[in-house]
Order: structure tokens, then sequence, then C-alpha cells
């Protein structure tokens, strides 16, 4: 059974947690309000479901909740940040700002962090140039569970790209995507509900095709996006390849097999190449291409075209990235976020540890 | 029968057929080297299959072989710039070398280009960037022929997205796919032979499931990447997307089903929103982030990590993006391309009505 909370009493407690964990005032309105935008967009793997993940990476001494955030090297429309090991969800807004305050000088900005944690979802960070009139890109490297095609071995996250462009009076366009044909989310659902993945999710250690929904714990590994070699699994892992390189190679990051996992209970790779989890962000001003009134009128156009696309039988309308989000959003800011009994289990162990009101 | 041509011969005829249509030398050169850069790498489909296709757009006054190529708005990291119609060969790399130029100021350089047309294969393009010690990324539009995930709509191209990013000792990275689930090119060569699609290349008129190689003949679409829905179509539809708003509603060219086709027999669709077909370029400098130097070592590194990764049965290695091009390209530099029965008469025939030799 789920229990339905409102966001307002997920996000009283999730900011409880942060401050118990040393974070300033700042820095647990920025880390709440990444975090439970998983929650209220209907990405219900990455928000408060996660929080026990972060509290632990915290007790390892793995995050530091009072990192000292800064920049290693720039130029005029880019950065290197070097996060302080801190929350991913308070580094990303951090580095995400430095784009757009590059791209307001010089057109657009370019950021690639390292020495960092996970960031909670990549849409969040992107959406952040939306009110600034700028495109916003987020994408970040993880721990690896992707098989590249023809291999066995896991050599990737599930790497996502974000990208939110701004309308005029349409809602944006914001994708936000792992580039593995399934979020590891989802598996994780059909796992406690013991059924079978659709075959092209998943494979078994020895590479072959599987419908077990647990085969990740037996060795196997996520497939990137087009699952295999005829329907474009190379492409998928060349997309998560991108993602990792612009992540923590060109921050000096630790990059593919050796990014950090996120379970604290799990080592840490041997001989890391880099520091921490490695992010990427990019904001373009609109106006540095056209101005951003011909451009919204065009955009508008654009998401009119497409939302009206003729629908094929028994789907009702064509969406264009964000539409179920941004429904999702609407409907739990006003009905509630419904959390399921494992993760209220776990959020209260966190409560009883830190000794605070959870409900 | 294929025929076996050397570069040089290919590059002789090419050049002579763009001097006949009216390109200054300088032009002619850089068309016959974006060109045939697809038939050494292996993309048969884009290379000289497709001359007479651009004689025939220049035939029907689409394509102006003389093109004032020129700004129409920058900023120390964009510019938007104006093909004049000209052969997208040859406003590519022009772009690409403005979005070069930038880097080298400001340390990034972005450029969105409208009035262009069919520029080729992407990854020669972000190629360009290499020998700079530049990542390069290169995108276009292309007439629609893919439907978005739930539509029966043709609404995008297979707008391909390439990125290239330099090495120190190992070859360096190259992708450049298609951001559907197969590239148009594959369909024809089944067509050819008479042979069925795999499903989730194509579907029908009515957005059902097909292995009919010549749905798009019948009023169906090429599917983007993941197929369907299940297997993260809406991911390859949303990058399709993507590249559409970055090379079009950026730039003021025409956008999703009102790009120009290709085919110059294909009348142009009505009520156009922008001038031709749209591109989109990239170049980030290495050291704009971190030494060039300490980069290659890392990259090399990750490549040479990722070539070496445990293979699955039945495969002797792992690929990194661009590898099996580059092995095409020994190969074809030295033992010559091969050129299939129909593109020789189709090509015996632009010799003809030019009066020069093909041989």
């Amino acid at each position: 059974m789920d229990t339905i909370f409102s966001y307002q009493s997920l996000y009283n407690f999730t900011y409880s947690v942060f401050k118990h964990i040393g974070c300033s005032d700042t820095d647990a309105t920025t880390a709440t309000k990444s975090l439970l935008a998983a929650d209220v967009r209907g990405i219900d793997s990455h928000g408060v479901a996660r929080l026990s993940g972060y509290v632990r990476l915290w007790e390892a001494g793995r995050i530091n909740s009072n990192p000292d955030i800064h920049i290693k090297h720039e130029t005029p429309s880019t950065a290197v940040v070097d996060g302080g090991a801190g929350l991913g969800l308070v580094v990303a807004p951090h580095a995400m700002q430095i784009a757009i305050d590059k791209a307001a000088n010089v057109g657009t900005g370019w950021v690639s962090v390292c020495n960092s944690n996970h960031f909670g979802i990549a849409g969040y960070h992107a959406m952040m140039a939306l009110p600034y009139d700028m495109i916003g890109i987020a994408m970040t490297n993880a721990s690896a569970l992707v098989a590249p095609t023809f291999s066995i071995e896991r050599m990737l996250g599930t790497n996502p790209i974000a990208v939110a462009i701004p309308a005029g009076n349409e809602a944006p366009f914001v994708a936000d995507m792992a580039t593995t044909t399934a979020a590891n989310g989802k598996l994780e659902i059909l796992q406690r509900k013991n059924a079978e993945a659709p075959l092209g999710w998943v494979q078994t250690k020895e590479g072959a095709p599987s419908t077990n929904a647990s085969a990740l714990k037996t060795g196997g590994a996520l497939l990137p996006l087009g699952s295999d070699r005829e329907h474009g699994s190379h492409k998928g892992y060349a997309l998560g390849s991108i993602v990792d390189i612009f992540s923590a190679v060109l921050s000096g990051a630790s990059y593919g097999p050796w990014a950090p996992p996120f379970p604290a209970y799990v080592p840490m790779p041997e001989n890391m190449p880099g520091k921490g989890l490695g992010h990427f962000f990019g904001a373009m001003r609109i106006d540095a291409f056209r101005t951003a009134d011909e451009f919204k009128q065009h955009i508008d156009n654009w998401l009119r075209r497409f939302r009206n696309a003729k629908p094929a039988e028994g789907h009702g309308k064509v969406l264009v990235p964000g539409d179920p989000e941004r429904e999702m959003e609407a409907i739990r800011m006003k009905e509630g976020i419904p959390v399921v009994e494992s993760v209220v289990n776990d959020l209260q162990a966190v409560a009883a540890k830190f000794n605070i009101e959870f409900r």
C-alpha cells in the first residue's frame, strides 16, 4: 500500500534530514528542491526513495555536507568545477548557475564537474535555464551497470541526458532520459512485483537476452538504448559514452567502470583515475541565435504541430518530451505524492536515527 | 556486380561534376572531400550515390552553386549562418570553421545554420575539430520520414548526431548516428535485395509493426531509435526533436514536417516556416577544461579500457564508436571503393550530361 504525502510534508522532512547531516540552510534548501523534483515529476526512483542512500554515503564519509565547491579552470564560455565531494543535489545547481552566468556574458556556458555525487534527476538542472530564456543541458555519469554492444562487462552507468527548451505560450520541451533502453528504477519496480522484464532491457552474465528483472543481481547488465546491434544498441552505447567523457574525462572525475557506486556498502573501485562522479552542464542564450520573441513564436508552432500530429489507433494524442512529467506534477502538487511501503519504512528509519518527525 | 573505383578516380569525377554545376575551385574541392568521406568510411548511402541527386536539386534551382554564405547574428561563442541555399557539403565546413574559430577565442563555438541543403555525413564535419585538439559536434535536420512515438505521421528526418573526440596515441572516438533505429540507407539496401527488414525499423501507414522494407513507399514511417515505447522509442523521438530544434528552430530554417525533401521531384512542403534545411555545429577546446596532455592521457586510458572490455561469446572484440568506419577507410583507400551497378549507371548518366569522363 502506498501512503500519500503532501509536497510540503516531504519537503519539511527532507530539509530536516539534510540539516541533520550538516548542510547549511541554503544547501539544505537547494538539495531538498533538487531531490523532490523527482517525486513531483513521477520519477519515483530518484526522489525520497534515495534519501537514506545519501545519508549512508555521508555516514561512510563519501559525501561532505559542507563542500568547498570551486572553479578549477575557466575560459569565457567554460569552467571545470570541483564539487568538493558535496551532494550532487547541491553541486549541480551551483555548476548550472555558472553555465547560465557564462551564457549571459558570451552567449553560451559549458561546465564540466568532478568530485561530485549523485545529482538527482538531470531534468531539474536543465530546467534552471528556462526562466532566463536559455536552453539548458545536463548530464551525469553513474556507477557502471551497462554493457557496451558485443560486451558482457559493465562499463557505463545509465548516464542520462536532459535538454530543456523554453517556449512562449506552449509548455516547454523537456527531455530527460537514461541512455539505456530502460532506467534501472523501472527494473526495480518489476523486481518488487516479481514480474518479468521485456526482452531487450537486460542481458545475462554470459550476454544472452533475458527477461529476468533481477539479471543484474547475478552478474548481468543493463542494455544501451536500442537493446541489440540490429536495433541500434551501438547508438545508445555511443550516447552513454559521450555523457561519460563530457562529464568525467573532461573534468577529471572517475569514468567508465571506475565511476563511484551509489550504494555506500559497495566498495569503491580500485585505481580510480579521477575524483568522484562527473557531470556536464550547458546553457545557450536563445538570443545569441535569434530574438527570443521570434524563437518562441516558432517553438510554439513546433510544439503545437507535434502535439497535434495524427495519433496511432488506440492513442488519444501524441506527446512532446516533458508532457507526462508536467501532467504528473500538476496532479501530485494537488493530490499529494504516493510513496511505496518499503520507502516509507526506510524514511521512518532515517527519522528515528535523527530523532525527527516523519508523517 | 560492384565496380571498384580508386578514391582518386571518384575524386576527379566528383570534382568535375561540381565544377560543371558552377562551383568555384575551392567549393568544388570542399564539396568533393565532404561527399567522398562517406564512401571511404563505408556509409555508401551518403556518398557518390547521392551525387546525381545534388545535380537534380541544382537543376531544379534549389541549390545555388555560388552561395552567399554569411553570418546573420553572432556573440563571442555563437553564430547563426545563412547558407545562401548552397550545397550543404560546402556550407557545413564553412560553418564548422566558424565554430572552431570561436572556440579558439572563448573556449567553445556553436553555430546554427539555415538556408542550407543536405550536408553528406555528419561525422566528417565533427571530425574537422580533431586537429585543433577540440571536440567537434555536428547535426542536421532532414526531410520527414520518422513518426513520433504513438503517431502515424512523418514528422522528423533521420536527424543524425555526430561527436568526435580527440585522443593521444589511440584512434579518436567518432560517433555518427541517425536518431532512428536504422538509417534509411539500410532499408534501401534491403529493398534492392527484396529482403525483409527486422521488426522495429518501420511501421505501416496505420502504425502497425512491419517487416516490409518498402513500408515507406506505402505511407509508412521509419521508427525512432528504441523502435517502440517499451524499448525507449520516446528517447529516439526526443533526440531527433532536439536535433530538429537546434538545427532549424534556432537558425530560422524549415523544421519538422516542413523540412525540404532531398529528391528534387518531391514538391516542397506548403507554408514552410523557415529557409531551407538547418544544421548545428559545436566545437569545444579541450584546454578550455583541462590541459590537452592530461585529457589525452585519460581519453587514451578510456579508449583502451573499452576496446579491451570482455567480449560476449562469438565476438572477437568490443568496438569504440568510429572503429568500423576507420577500419573501412584503411581498406578502401588501399583496395578501392566498390560502387553498386545502379549507382554506376546513375553516374554514367551524369557524365554523359556534362560530357565528362567517368571510369
